[in-house]
């Protein structure tokens, strides 16, 4: 059932979905408010952009252009229902396409920030996906994998600018890897831990391309309380102005 | 002055230290809780034991022998002392030589883990040392740089054997790079952060010479409570049984 969510705590932000196949996730809240933005800041690019949480909530911290590659036809008539409701169609643009196709669009070294959450899963012969194929395209590395997205954001990326990516916290070693690969320097992560006690489950993190070394590891989120409930770490980011 | 100070939570645990330059720190405390043990460990290794916190703890967890190295001769009668005060002479034992002359004493190969709190800081030429040759030697990388720590400890290490090591946070992506270059698999890490709120600075890491890859990161520590004394995560680890 296609519906018109609020985007909680974004004034009048708000986020279309289908209740049967897609659904935007905590993740997609918390990239667009831990990447660093400056007032510079003119083209952002999000990689498989779904229905476009990224997008509308970037639009609260940057007057940039943003672009939204998904390509998925359903969730992009999603994207676009969702810039429109929100009156964002001076500044969100939605893209139709295999993010592989991303030079029909933009030059070299356009971008100044790129941004993704991406499929998160290793594709294996015997993985169990889930039925829903959007969910399979959007959760498995079925078009995108780990290098590849690392691959195109470098080569968009303008020198110097910022790639930030949420991805889950057992693939770090390859994320790092493949960030030293395409000459993106690894600045700034953040771990999520779903409770208090529990091993990190997601991780964020932004780095620049040919940067210099040095890193941060920002507080950690603990994302839940003992009872299930969101912490105040994370309510914070259903709040426009806090963080 | 020379203090014998009890190791609090260890049961009649003491340590030699001398106050005027060289007391062990927090981190030697949570590294050796920290490194997984099994029955079947026989031999470990502590790189730059100091005044042996390190094989002190170790041996509240298991019955291999421990072997410290420490460069510094004043260092290793602190430790000899230490170990003398706590009737462990027929389990740990002191070195005093400079880890890269190890081959002298042992095979490749021969320990089931290698341990260290090695030197932290990067030396550059216009770096402010402090005055104390003892904590100079024990914080720089005067003697010992971490590509030849973890190329020493692969070495030494058996094939499926763990290193574990407490290192700053901001170098984490050179640990990684080195542990990769010597085929150490990073398996575990624990971010350690001093106050709520605040970036981390130091990590534990442990990782297995040709293991496979799969990472988790354990829940994170914060060291101080706001008033700056000791957290409940912290206390934990001055005491012998919990964790």
């Amino acid at each position: 059932m296609k519906v018109i969510n609020d985007l909680i705590g974004y004034k009048d932000k708000k986020i279309v979905q289908d209740t049967n196949w897609f659904m935007f996730s905590l993740d997609s809240v918390l990239l667009p408010r831990f990447v660093t933005i400056n007032k510079n800041v003119k083209n952002i690019l999000d990689i498989g952009t779904g229905n476009a949480p990224i997008p509308i909530i970037l639009s609260t911290r940057t007057k940039a252009k943003i672009y939204g590659i998904e390509i998925q036809k359903d969730l992009c008539d999603l994207a676009n229902e969702t810039v429109k409701v929100n009156n964002l169609s001076n500044q969100i643009t939605i893209i139709n396409n295999d993010v592989k196709n991303i030079g029909q669009y933009f030059e070299n070294g356009f971008f100044d920030i790129v941004v993704s959450n991406p499929p998160f899963f290793k594709v294996y012969k015997d993985t169990k996906k889930n039925d829903d194929i959007h969910k399979v395209i959007a959760r498995h590395e079925v078009y995108l994998n780990l290098d590849e997205i690392v691959s195109i954001a470098s080569k968009y990326l303008k020198n110097g600018g910022l790639f930030a990516m949420v991805h889950r916290a057992d693939r770090l070693i390859d994320i790092i890897n493949c960030f030293k690969k395409y000459n993106i320097e690894p600045k700034k992560m953040q771990f999520i831990y779903p409770k208090n006690g529990c091993e990190s489950n997601i991780i964020l993190i932004e780095g620049r391309r040919n940067g210099n070394p040095g890193l941060k590891i920002l507080p950690p989120i603990i994302a839940h309380n003992n009872d299930g409930s969101y912490s105040n770490d994370v309510l914070k980011y259903f709040k426009e102005e806090e963080i």
